[in-house]
């Protein structure tokens, strides 16, 4: 018998869309909302929403070199992280997933085991969100290894949750704790190895597992007046809220949900943890706003699900402020990642 | 006043997606069937299907020295192409278009006058398909450019055309001509200049305008048995449906319809258009099966429309066969492109 063939080259187009394909199949992931009726591996893709739903859509990339480096990131923690971030928009809205398409770039000599890893990783991610990969395409890019995935779900019509509806008196709140993903980031950028106390931190920077079905509760009971998804990091995050909803908003330092793995990791790398919470991005967690009467419905909402919300500010009328432990208030400057900057 | 920045490191991203955002909607796109609820601009864009509808949907990726060139097509082209390829498949599938969400990965010193070009086809394709960009995502990407766009539309429930539905007996017919992108690259490959004569060669190679409605037409009217886009060859696309369909095909080589256009280049450069016609790629013409009594309704369909139909071949039991002029029949192999191969 011949050898297993060792890289794409020696594999060819076909050859490998039909090993991936039948490897997602072999998953048998269903949305759990809505259904897959013609399945990958056609010119497109046909699935049915559930009736009384609307299509939500996204996409995301992520980049080699600048959005993870293979040596931080195993490909199963890429596969599963290429397809979270995109449920992660999803959930923003108060989508519930309904099926992915996956275009990846690749290097011809990417070795076929890598490509097998990485999407072991996409239908684990896959499954673990009831969220089917439905097609794809393969293509060989001469340098660096490019995901993008394109995510649709449903929601009940008239339900999405934009950016746009945050109104004066609003609470802010977020889900879960801020920071680690940066923190993580920040000790792989640092560390040749990093301690295993900090394994949360970069554990959630490799492999983040969005609220999804946080945010389509949120939405399903019309609890989120506004929502996004922290990817930029909370101050940026916050700003587009604002901005589109045409209102202000404070925040309080000290209410910012920090772990204590993220303030350890602080301390040894003299960085202050708030910063993180503040401007490290890629938290993976949904900023929403809700009617200050209506909060007390929120932990009772969440809570079954395994997610915190914390309220962490408040919706007024302009400008962007953060309120120190000292009472005092002083401009939020948006300070998050942006592509293309010099 | 500050000139206009001249490259994306001196714009940076959120102003680019404002550019690109408003750019697109000065054009103020609709789908003719179903609607935007919540536009680009938020996490996920919202669409709404009509009813009685399914989704389709579908993701492609165009990648720079790969499948293009700078050098080779304007940018205005390119975002063109970018978009009409994905439609294409939508079209395979009977589909009618509802939107599109776009991934742009570009090296930070791309000229944002390119990019603001590239846009301006994008856009100008969208229009007249009736495909709006609803969401994109930009990104920094240290080489070379990639597009990698999902095209999301709707057909009437249970009428989607997949490839496994040809039965022997049944004709097989493509739209249009076939080669003319094929010999377009071939010229652009050979010739320093293009002469003018060439125009519709090159033209379709760089700028296609696949037959979306043609498409829906012959799913709305049950008239496919099976169809296909031809993007990889006619031989090579022609396989995936004998072979999802279990069944065989054989393919006259007099009838494949041949511009004169892309004879007198074969000429001109000693290669076969019968060649191109069969093994060229990126046709983005639909390759269907017939009911050879329901084929007299196809011309009168596809006629208003501007779409011609011409009859190639015919599904058989087994094997894959090109007759030639001589009535000999040899085997026929697949030969298109395929990525990753040595």
């Amino acid at each position: 018998m011949p050898p297993p063939p060792s890289n794409l080259s020696a594999l060819g187009e076909f050859p490998l869309i039909e090993r991936l394909a039948k490897r997602l199949a072999q998953r048998g992931v269903r949305p759990a909302h809505g259904s897959v009726t013609v399945p990958i591996g056609d010119d497109a893709s046909v699935l049915a929403l559930p009736p009384g739903r609307e299509l939500v859509a996204t996409i995301d990339a992520l980049v080699e070199d600048v959005h993870f480096r293979r040596g931080w990131s195993k490909p199963e923690e890429l596969g599963w992280k290429a397809l979270a971030v995109n449920l992660s928009d999803l959930g923003a809205m108060g989508a519930r997933p309904l099926g992915a398409v996956v275009t990846v770039a690749l290097p011809a000599e990417t070795p076929v085991r890598w490509v097998d890893r990485l999407y072991e990783g996409l239908a684990e991610c896959a499954a673990a969100y009831g969220c089917p990969v439905v097609g794809g395409d393969t293509v060989r890019c001469p340098e660096g290894i490019t995901l993008s995935i394109a995510a649709l779900g449903s929601v009940p019509a008239g339900k999405a949750v934009t950016r746009a509806g945050a109104r004066p008196g609003d609470l802010v709140c977020v889900t879960g704790v801020l920071g680690d993903s940066a923190a993580g980031l920040a000790l792989l950028q640092r560390r040749s190895r990093v301690p295993g106390k900090y394994a949360s931190l970069t554990g959630w920077h490799v492999r983040p597992s969005p609220p999804v079905e946080a945010g389509a509760v949120l939405a399903e009971r019309g609890l989120a007046t506004a929502m996004i998804d922290l990817s930029d990091g909370l101050a940026s995050d916050l700003r587009h809220v604002t901005k589109r909803s045409g209102v202000g908003a404070k925040v309080s330092a000290e209410r910012l949900p920090i772990s204590d793995a993220a303030r350890r990791a602080g301390e040894a790398l003299r960085v202050e943890a708030t910063e993180w919470a503040l401007h490290g991005g890629e938290d993976y967690q949904l900023l929403f706003t809700v009617d200050a009467e209506r909060f007390p419905e929120v932990p009772p909402a969440l809570g079954p699900l395994g997610v915190t919300a914390t309220v962490v500010g408040e919706i007024t009328r302009r400008g962007l402020a953060l309120v120190g432990p000292d009472g005092r208030s002083t401009r939020l400057e948006p300070a998050g990642f942006q592509h293309f900057q010099a």
